[in-house]
């Protein structure tokens, strides 16, 4: 549904069979997850490493679904890249071009720009990828003449710019992504023989109570008013936004007490399983596996890792939680399994694909 | 060596004979590092899961020789621990009295107690494990008495308080150790069957070049100060600073490049095999292969995960690394593959036990 929302909206705006979604596979590669995606027809893989390809390529899809955009590859990596016919490579970093070219000189690449503006959730600098200060990702203005040129030397034709700014963008930030749009134009007009523009993911979803759906159709009118005219065909590479509240993390009650002043729920699994809300503190909203409107109070949830940053959620409010079995944490699709861990070998979990 | 130091401190500062070190293993699982620590005879271990102590086992520890300080636990976890006969297990709650009581009624139990009192590097509070907020760890004073009826009442004997306050304290911070033991004292009048004490693990390694080493000969003087007159056996539970300074991260270049204004030196692996600089801004100091006293740049060390947040270190000074391999990260042996996840499918490392 997710994926079937974004489809429309760009349709809608004026993108119909001109664009084409790649779900970004970092977000959640659980391999019946990739096969359904495979199976819906609606999206190619955005992936990052040589195993993500392999790994997808082992759920369905064809090298030539598949989007590749990473950073730091080392020379292993672009062995193992090079014998995916038809995959196509975006350019990171001007040693990245000379890395492809030496092995596929006379193809077509993609360039990763940074267009020096970030984006991302305006409450937290943690999620900004291309802001003020110079980040490892892409290949800035002062660097992409020579990066052509590069591309050139090995007879390498760019037809696409790759941007990705920032993640969890909402309606708020939508006057962000017009800006740095309109600076990727300035490395548009430099590579005449671009046809592709890939605008990266970070589409965010509501987290907090206080936060709205982002407003897709206002945000697929905000491109097509930008790119609409041109002759270009539009990539867009959602990760969070397809799999972040398709996903629940259901955890057991191991205790329930007070401590000082404070009580604590305690549940059958930590951090280390589900990093976000520990990284990048944005909380998953717990509620209990039968809601019902009782009296709320102020409980701490928190996890079963021996280290003082496993909290679930400050502060929650709860119904009485005594005659309860557990709670799930919505918002627990994305970056949660993807990124888990094995710390203190607290790394058990079963993921389960609800059709 | 480290190990060996902490043993003779306090056999110096007057704990001969009358002290035991445990490993904190969530620092380093390493199975041969494991099974060289079992055969230095220089320390049990100190573990938090019931995988833990399986593994422990596996590598040639006895039980008797594991200390378990766990929080959160199931029902399964107390089903599986009470299996291993001889494991010592701290009880970090009244439910978890309980639970224990209720499988192994008439034994020994520790307490974690909770001394409302924080430690820890002063520059960083994301490491206070009891300070002014109140955290799920331990027993407070408050529940204290409860908490020896309800031992009482399975027939427990507690004779052992353990507490456990933060990470990474140097000699600055050893003033609120002092505090620390001095308010444990309050616990230890209440509970007349004590024997054992254990103040768990936190003491810290240089990180920063500014930082200098523990005086392990003053901290042990300073525990002895306060507990040497009282009939007790001292546990200490160190895991930093056994296997921070122990380990080193070997990283290969993937490439150097100048991006905007910054110089960038890429590496093959990013911040999801060895989270620890990520989630608690604790750096990894980055020395190249073959060191010498070129004139040295600003340089930025990145990894090869597709996220912000991975740089290994921003504005490391280091020669011109145009004919440098790549790099050592130092102080990366602690919290690093015990904490690794398979990010974008670049969980890829290995470990070499050196001797």
């Amino acid at each position: 549904e997710n994926l079937n929302r974004v489809k429309s909206s760009l349709d809608e705006a004026g993108f119909k069979n001109r664009h084409t979604l790649y779900y970004a596979m970092k977000a959640n590669r659980f391999a019946p997850l990739l096969t359904y995606l495979k199976l819906s027809g609606l999206c190619g893989i955005d992936a990052c490493s040589p195993n993500e390809v392999e790994h997808a390529v082992s759920c369905g899809f064809e090298p030539s679904e598949i989007s590749f955009t990473a950073t730091s590859l080392s020379q292993d990596d672009f062995d193992m890249l090079a014998r995916y016919k038809g995959l196509f490579m975006d350019c990171d970093s001007i040693t990245a071009i000379h890395n492809w070219g030496k092995r596929q000189s006379g193809g077509e690449i993609g360039i990763r720009i940074n267009p020096s503006l970030g984006l991302g959730r305006s409450d937290n600098d943690m999620l900004q990828y291309s802001g003020e200060r110079t980040t490892k990702f892409g290949i800035y203005i002062e660097q992409f003449e020579d990066a052509l040129k590069v591309a050139k030397s090995y007879g390498l034709k760019v037809t696409k710019i790759h941007f990705h700014s920032g993640c969890g963008y909402l309606d708020s930030e939508l006057a962000q992504l017009k800006s740095i749009i309109e600076r990727s134009k300035v490395f548009l007009a430099l590579a005449k023989d671009v046809k592709r523009i890939n605008i990266g993911g970070g589409l965010g979803v509501p987290l907090l109570p206080t936060d709205k759906h982002l407003n897709l159709k206002k945000w697929a009118s905000l491109v097509y008013e930008l790119f609409g005219d041109l002759d270009i065909h539009l990539e867009v590479e959602p990760g969070a936004y397809i799999a972040n509240d398709a996903g629940l993390l259901l955890l057991t009650k191991t205790f329930l007490e007070k401590k000082q002043d404070t009580l604590f729920l305690g549940v059958n699994a930590g951090f280390n399983i589900a990093p976000e809300p520990a990284y990048y503190a944005l909380p998953f909203q717990p509620i209990p596996f039968h809601y019902n409107s009782e009296r709320l109070h102020p409980v701490t949830v928190v996890g079963n890792i021996n280290e003082a940053l496993d909290v679930w959620y400050k502060d929650a409010y709860l119904p009485d939680m005594t005659h309860h079995d557990g709670l799930v944490l919505i918002n627990a699709g994305a970056y949660s399994s993807s990124m888990a861990s094995n710390h203190c070998m607290r790394g058990q979990y079963k993921e389960f694909l609800l059709m």
